[in-house]
């Protein structure tokens, strides 16, 4: 499937954060519903090899969330977090953790910009206790980040159709 | 008043999070419950100088605060967060962010540790979203810090007589 835009991914060496942008061919108010609507969320969140239960869901200030993923291998994973801030249209901030032995929170920012032509800008921020562990993310972490804006491209082409 | 302890402030250059760590004369127990008992809590958290007034108050997974400061000048500052994680007498995760205009949130934690002879060793990280905004704080809210701890200090001694 052709893409329109590639998704951007940059972690500045000694820094805590990696920050990924991307420009998607639909409107902010599309772009935020695919965030905060629980039926669209399912679609694309997460990378492609996994399927997903939503157990908690609360996109709103103070709301918590919480997810099990489900690969091809029949394993499962539990991360969970809450809604620091949601404004409509505008910003997401949460807390993100893998529920189980050495997981480690991160605090993700994600920012919804209109550009011209019913385009959005997005940039994710993820931010890490600590260099290495967003190292660790760099090394091993980043199919997972391009699957899931891809899949978010997919959704949004299909509702616009 | 003599004090037991130092503050023991660390700020990495280059890095974006700010490790405070002191050694308390009180029980782990005593430590934690001056972090998630309203009325205890209301005796020490924030600078010398302020009163602060409780919104909310709900240090459990999940929960969220929301304090107003009220210097001596008349002024009034609002704080909020929600609480990521809180493991009894081990951790407390939550964000934290001032309510007004350029704010900015941080993600911080704090570690409860047993050490030998009734004391606790007290980690806390606060974790920025830039190294400007880290280094901002390390100039200018410094004196806030300091403050808070001990008055940490004076209220466990209080408790333990």
């Amino acid at each position: 499937m052709k893409l329109n835009s590639e998704t951007i991914i940059s972690a500045e060496a000694g820094k805590q954060d990696i920050v990924v942008k991307k420009v998607l061919d639909a409107p902010r108010e599309l772009v935020f519903k695919a965030y905060t609507d629980l039926e669209l969320y399912t679609k694309w969140y997460g990378p492609r090899e996994a399927t997903i239960t939503i157990d908690k869901f609360e996109p709103v200030n103070g709301g918590v969330w919480r997810y099990i993923y489900h690969n091809q291998r029949g394993n499962e994973y539990t991360f969970y977090g809450v809604y620091h801030k949601v404004v409509k249209d505008e910003i997401i901030i949460n807390t993100f953790e893998f529920e189980g032995p050495g997981s480690f929170v991160t605090l993700q920012t994600t920012i919804f910009e209109e550009l011209p032509n019913n385009k959005t800008s997005l940039t994710a921020k993820s931010l890490f206790e600590s260099v290495e562990l967003r190292d660790s993310e760099v090394k091993y972490g980043m199919n997972g980040i391009t699957d899931t804006y891809e899949r978010l491209e997919e959704v949004l082409k299909n509702l616009k159709k």
